[in-house]
């Protein structure tokens, strides 16, 4: 089954938002066996609405379509889409009666005549609760293809996949099984890694596709399949997988399906009864905000630190001021202090540390700009890692956060082993 | 000048990766008078790359290819344009000399047969200069239509952007002034504010747009229109600023387009010679990675604190155990010592502080999930503000970190003004 994402709104051709909801929506519609064909981004532009989903009609079974739902009169969506199915809006009382009791329950504010105009639906449309919100999803059928609309909020919109359209089309199709399995890489770039498996990619099955995909000092390798039977499916990977993972045993350091590294050292930590501190410093927050981005993390994390200013490396994390003074700021003895003092200022199993000079300029050392080290303080005592993160600000912070997390899930997988 | 993005890549159809560059793209055309039409993210296939050539060059002027141009199998975008445009691959010597000075300088890793391939570009083209990488942008023509190529890495085809493209693009068109001016608005739904400003609204000429965009507990409204002459069209706006601001004020926060806030901050920060402690509980490091994210974070920023688990707010930020006893871990008390005690710590000038439960379940305090105070301590003492941001745990998160943005914001506003 073939889909096509459409998102409406000036927001996205300006540039004001990122469009979020294709990506997600891709992935769960590969969950469950329908690939997406093409993802369209368009203006509220009723003529060039109704020309999006005249072609999405001609080229796909499946039409997604978020954005332009909302209560004020920029939003021309659902009118565009009675105009496309030659259909006219009716009131669905069940909206209503939802839209009435989020605004008296959540909102406590006094309903509008605005909000009122949610209720109206196309007269052949199936409703799909919007549990978060007052846009309703809609499910509309013209010739054989299917049409959802879903609000653009991207938990609205997320909410409405989970509860509503997935189920519904996994009930209605049966569907083929997509596998994708990626491996992740650190150390070598794209083309000598496609040199080193040259053979094996020439030999794969044409009904395996093999990607590289490049990004923050790390190369992903994805293989993809697809087919009815989920055990051949899953047979024909763990083959080429198992002649792939020999040759680049060297720098393989994971499967992106296995989860992101900061759930898998989540799991690791919370299985090892482990807490962890961490103490930044040229990445400046970005590691303990991919642990708290996730619920949970109060479980493992004790804590961290933001030492920017070298003074606050001296004051709080009472790394030594001599030490800083014949090392430089960025050295693997900082880093290591940093990660020990860490450790014992928030009383916990493990600490990390990063120290770093991310560029523009140089901060307070003469180091060269890249320069990175990682300190990981353990009961067995401290380590230190130096890297060269290359000259570009955004990509040596990226780099550095990658790298740590691979080195602090090394270190718990280790001592997973020792036991 | 009508424009057309094309996105070239399955990790985009399946979810792997969201479509940054369009954004970007979309924003960077925008200010120099270019109207993106649509966006549009295929799969590396031929021939539906050849389709989508094909519908930009019928509904653009312009089109911007990123994606598909690595020295790998998998990449196919060069070969599909030679198709499209009828003309073949040939070695462009100076490429050939960049991709070797990248290898001995850079990458210290021999030079393979792949890295070659990507000296070869359609004869006709005209080769943009990629700084930070290997594969070379690409200018093509086709009977009026212009055709630009760009690797999809984001860093190479920001280079490329700025650098090469928009230059040439200002240089060769008289352009359009394209202005956007966007209100950030706070407390009000965008029912209610479209209530308020309907009669304006209403009056609004045809030239000029109104969007409404709600995100996080704030509405943005954005005023857009475009003009031959930037003097007219400044005005233009202008006029209907003044007739909506008045209408907004109680909710109005400031202009999008004056910067993000933590730019805002830091230039405040920077003007009034004063530094910047942050304590995070609930917002877990997303506050102090807003500032660190900008590079120069360090002439204001003394560092940060993510007090996690209720015993580290103790040990480290010495808040009293008797007042979370007494008042519970989420509170205004623990909100202001946190902040004044960050203050002293990190011996800054100002500090602010988050405490609240973001979700999903109830963390070692007893208040609703949702509840948030934050504090601000300065010279001349403590605040602190309480809210509820709702039960949508990422929500909660972002929402709190606008709201303590604004109040950060505010406060040296004010303090601005007393001198």
């Amino acid at each position: 089954m073939k889909a096509e994402i459409i998102t409406i709104g000036d927001e996205i051709l300006i540039g004001q938002i990122v469009d979020t909801n294709s990506a997600y929506i891709s992935k769960e519609l590969n969950k469950i066996g329908i690939s997406v064909y093409q993802i369209t981004s368009i203006q509220d532009d009723r003529e060039h609405i109704l020309e999006a989903f005249a072609f999405a009609k001609a080229h796909a079974e499946l039409v997604i379509v978020t954005g332009g739902l909302g209560p004020t009169k920029d939003d021309i969506t659902k009118h565009t889409f009675c105009e496309f199915l030659n259909d006219e809006l009716v009131l669905d009382q069940n909206v209503l009666d939802h839209v009435t009791h989020l605004f008296k329950t959540y909102i406590k504010k006094p309903m509008l005549a605005a909000n009122k105009t949610q209720a109206y639906v196309p007269s052949t449309a199936e409703v799909l609760l919007n549990q978060y919100g007052t846009a309703p999803g809609m499910w509309m059928e013209s010739d054989g293809t299917i049409f959802i609309s879903m609000p653009g909020v991207p938990y609205e919109m997320r909410g409405l996949m989970e509860n509503e359209v997935i189920p519904r089309l996994r009930d209605r199709f049966k569907l083929p099984f997509i596998l994708h399995k990626t491996f992740l890489t650190y150390g070598m770039g794209e083309s000598a890694i496609a040199e080193i498996i040259e053979d094996f990619e020439n030999e794969l099955p044409s009904t395996i596709k093999l990607a590289y995909l490049p990004s923050l000092g790390r190369v992903r390798l994805r293989l993809s399949t697809y087919g009815d039977d989920q055990e051949i499916v899953n047979k024909m990977i763990r083959e080429q997988s198992d002649k792939l993972l020999p040759l680049i045993g060297d720098i393989f350091v994971g499967y992106e399906e296995e989860g992101e590294f900061e759930e898998l050292i989540a799991n690791l930590l919370i299985a090892q009864g482990k807490t962890l501190a961490i103490a930044e410093s040229c990445t400046g927050g970005q590691m303990v905000e991919r642990f708290t981005s996730k619920s949970g993390a109060s479980r493992y994390l004790k804590g961290s630190l933001v030492t920017y200013a070298t003074q606050s490396k001296i004051d709080i994390l009472k790394v030594d001021a001599s030490v800083i003074e014949e090392h430089s700021v960025v050295s693997a003895a900082v880093a290591e202090q940093m990660a020990t003092n860490a450790r014992k200022l928030y009383q916990s199993d493990i600490a990390i540390s990063t120290t770093g000079n991310a560029g523009p300029t140089k901060g307070d050392s003469d180091v060269p700009i890249g320069t990175v080290f990682i300190g990981i303080a353990t009961e067995d005592g401290v380590r230190s890692y130096e890297f060269m993160m290359g000259n570009h600000r955004e990509r040596v912070m990226g780099k550095t956060v990658n790298k740590a997390m691979e080195l602090l899930k090394g270190t718990l997988e280790d001592h997973q082993l020792k036991k």
